[in-house]
């Protein structure tokens, strides 16, 4: 085992994300966590945020902007902040830690730049700010011009188990949304090996609370979500078009998809229910095969026996994925259903599995903790 | 307002719908009622088995076998007994109200049989044994044979807006499933408009745990349900060919459809979420007109503003069913969100407004609860 | 039946105790609904701020300054507003409809004020404006001067029961807090009648999450609640005062007792555990019998048998409280459980139970509603 | 870093606290699961019956009569059976693994015991078999003598923080209930300073579901405990006598206490609220001082600032006790909060705990998992 510790910074460490950090990396041998920032509670400890931590040894919370990053040193630096925002201070710290070209060098493609750069720090970035390619589709979606585009060209969508090459050498990886996790692990396969198709694809999603992070909002208050269900942004949620850029380059052609999400009254969890056509000839046990055979020695992704589905409470607290591939009444549709966590698959949960590659640790060093049923 | 006094009787009282019809009849200003069944508690008071009706005037508690049928003054029969053990009791029970000549005659459509028989009670019931016209399909889905099938070809099928003149004369009426209550009624109207493709059609429901009844089952534990989601009976749920049924007569030709059911932790409602193709030339605001024009005026039944989606826990408590209409992005599609209580529209509240138009009341009479929120 | 119209408004309708007054005078046989305010909301109908409420025909929401009391036809309001606010909103409104002279006027008790006022419209305030008796403890306890206190003076503390005659008469009640209704209830008639030790009370007191309100915080979060518990305002949380003064009241002397609340995950309901030492040559038999006959006939209170404890979810939605006497394994004490639906009978549903005492209506109007469970 | 490596067993594995057990056993760097039993389920896989567990490569499920105690190497047995029938099965496999003499031997205290046998396979029970020491009483509460009273002698009541030394050499240890250890943990140190008064103890409880365990109850379905709290066994849990034997050895006399449990709609989690009557001159600072003092250095006990009290949803999935202290406004008297998670503090964490113990290793070795929220 490999005594190499690597320190870390988490920015907006009063969120649900950063506090999963938190859990996560305190589990994990290589890790000390030696920066905490959430500006609304500098100088606070964070278990005055977070009560559950009492019992750890942790740095008090300062502001973003007391981070010396000059000096300060720290291997990777994963960045929970709320989207819109994270852009600027990304770019920000890069610069202050040994990316001072970045913008008058002309960077073209992830090559220029690795070749560019001393060891700078990693960047693992939890916020949508840098998942899209696109910066226009950027600005359709999130109603204001990319702060970073240069940056953008760097970054790496982390869908872990669709991207472990180019993570591994990354300096910015942009982990994906929940919902995109959930949809695309089962999806990309499929569309790749042309078994499905591109244009008939339903994506139900249903997920826990928590992914509207720790805002005080009327609809996240508990007796506005518990005993009911609702589907919310159908048709214009902002992780469709991240779905659709991952599924369209697994296709490779440009797609659209039918993305629902729903809020229900959990904590944790996504489970998508996923309608698909069969490609002419195929069966609903050829993309069972197919994805039982793509995700084989994969220590986080499950398939499930043909015709078995998932339950989302059977991975809360883990980094599993969770799918089942069942055939439709209809002929020449199937049904897929997935599961994971929203909070650790869905977010800091890969982020630590993209930490690992990215530092040539084992893939699941600090991820194995099982799932709390019930 | 009249000041008919309609006598009832509950079998299988001890029961959530059984539950539930006490709850609504005991706030119906016409009904009394005078007979409550639950084999296994007989002798006992209410009370005992629903707490919550401490302050309530109650009949106690008889066995089936102890209703002495020819003697007692019944004008309806609420029938709340498990699917397989119905069809028998039912059958028992007419014969006994009134309808000796049953078998002997040769029923071969409604109007036989209403013709020959004398004021017989009328039977409601809420299980799913006189739902399936074919008794073929009965026996298939259910495992056993029809045990009544003269009395099939009597029986309505009671979506209430749908078969109104039908429930008006019916002896015995089928309420329907909750799922496909919330199914049916935002579908039909739009099939037999020809608006959408009867050959892809995706119901994916999300269905709160009192749909599975009283009964003591690992699967329906708190502990085994709470803090997720998944579905069941994917492809094969026993609601599937029910409401395959129902749209198939509304479209005038045979379909299948997706329907997949998902159990979350709620105690009420049912949300589905259903995908449609539109037909050639068919917008989805088309969609929304034809369903607000063929449910103006109906008292339960709310089309919300075009691109507006529902909330189960609007419902809850109350006889409503609401129905959103959303364009999809992909062309040509569109996304239909509906949302009722199970125990009232989908199963005893359905069943009262059947009760009341058989008996010449206005449909809403004891039904004006509104829903319970938070 | 009287065929009475009475004309209701309702100040606050975008909270949950307005909405619940929406939901039980939706019901009542003689009530009209005819101002609603809602000051950030004026302007909207209120099915935009609930959308429960879609199928009743209600008045637009506007501002509190919008109404013009002097002219408006109405004959009861209900406050629903914040503590702190309400004082000086009730003070205006009463002014403006008929008590002009409520400062010049020297009212040193009820009867003066009664005398000397026309038929003013009658006040029932569900805010802790007005239930603490002696203004220096309101001010203590809610951090700053008493707005009203010539009004104090006249204010009646409603809990139906025990107020009965007071409230028939008054044109200002002080509806209880939830937490006081539950458990001023069963104490009152045991100190009353010397049967338990007044310095040893304790309360312990579990509520839903709907008695935070509908404000957005984070502590009422659904992330924040849900699967969990904890006590907050342990030994200074305001209903504590507000028991005492009542308890105190019904002991003839002064007490204090120890009562903690605690937020649990469920939208209704309040269930205290109550620990008493009983006098000397009392049974907890004894106690039971007190209750029992204390609250025979009365239609919302209901004494469970000897050795029977109440369930919370066994009233919800109903103005129903239950009441359960236990002797304790500790010789010489007792345990009493007592529960309310604390949006009910612990608000709107008592403040209603208050309107049909001070119109002359039969208690029960308006408020058979039944439990909904589950 | 020890490389021993445990071979452990788990009695019951299709419950709960067997479940538990395997959860933080396979994080546990010293312990390797090689015999798993569930009577019912022998011959499938563990995770046929709990789906989470699908990862982790364990041994089938046998019958506990499959296991051969005598040829097995097992040095561990965690037995999660349900009470009554555990007290023969322990007895049956202590004899089979080398306590062949058990019966015969005049066993009249642990030492003799332990002189005696060879080095048995050290037993964990998890049940309430062995936590009475006074078989009568065991009698009187569970409905059946007791079955293996020589036995009983020899085991060793397991509440790791009040009896490390003698956990560390025994071979048969009862681990306490939950609800038990949520009191007695704040409890005894304050008894034994005799700072409170033995005879005027209430302690009111709030558990979370699971702790009924998995069997199929309509008690314990979702439909019936989500949405509402209620008493149950008041005045008469089980809990009671063995709260009270420790306690009572903690005072050096016999003492009765108030005991109230509660159901809740949580899946984990115990929080008592504990009202206590100070001893002359004593404060609740003394208090807070005593268990801070006490506990210091605990790796698992916490006891927060004084005033502050702590949330059940802040230990779920961790080994921790938190523990606060309050001044009641009742002069004289105090208010303690504790909390902990049910199936791993009050039940599977603490064997683990004690395992380390008895076997050498450091308390917290797997048990370093930190609270999963929200």
């Amino acid at each position: 085992m490999t005594t190499q510790t690597i320190r870390a910074a988490i920015l907006g460490a009063s969120g649900y994300t950063g506090a999963e950090l938190v859990r996560l990396l305190s589990q994990h041998p290589n890790v000390e966590i030696v920066v905490l920032t959430a500006d609304r509670r500098a100088g606070e400890k964070l278990e005055t945020v977070f009560p559950q931590f009492g019992a750890l040894d942790l740095p008090d919370l300062m502001s973003i902007e007391q981070v010396e990053w000059a000096g300060v040193d720290v291997d990777v630096v994963f960045c929970c902040l709320p989207h819109g925002t994270t852009q600027d201070v990304i770019r920000g710290l890069m610069h202050k830690t040994g990316h001072t070209l970045i913008d008058e060098l002309v960077i073209e493609t992830r090559e220029d730049y690795i070749a560019e750069i001393r060891k700078p720090v990693k960047v693992i970035d939890l916020s949508a700010d840098f998942r899209l390619e696109n910066v226009d589709t950027y600005a359709e979606w999130y109603g204001h011009e990319h702060l970073a585009p240069s940056l953008q060209k760097v970054a790496v969508y982390g869908l872990t188990e669709l991207a472990r090459e180019k993570i591994k050498v990354a300096d910015l990886v942009a982990c994906p949304g929940c919902y995109p996790t959930s949809a695309i692990l089962p999806l990309a396969p499929l569309l790749a090996a042309r078994q499905i198709d591109p244009n008939d694809i339903v994506i139900d999603s249903k997920s826990g609370v928590s992914g509207a992070g720790r805002a005080a909002k009327e609809g996240s208050l508990f007796t506005e979500v518990s005993t009911g269900i609702h589907a919310y942004g159908v048709a214009n949620h902002r992780h469709g078009p991240e779905i659709e850029q991952e599924l369209s380059r697994a296709a490779g052609q440009d797609l659209v998809v039918a993305f629902t999400p729903h809020l229900m009254p959990m904590n944790r969890g996504i489970l998508s229910t996923i309608y698909v056509k069969l490609a002419d000839g195929v069966t609903a046990e050829d993309l069972h095969d197919t994805l039982s055979v793509r995700y084989e020695g994969e220590a986080f992704v499950n398939v499930l026996a043909f015709g078995q589905t998932p339950a989302s409470r059977h991975v809360a607290g883990s980094n599993y994925a969770l799918i089942g591939v069942v055939a439709d009444r209809r002929p020449g549709r199937a049904i897929i259903v997935s599961t994971i966590d929203n909070l650790v698959k869905g977010a800091s949960g890969q982020a630590v599995q993209n930490m690992n590659l990215m530092f040539g640790l084992a893939e699941t060093t600090g991820l194995t903790q099982q799932p709390l049923f019930p």
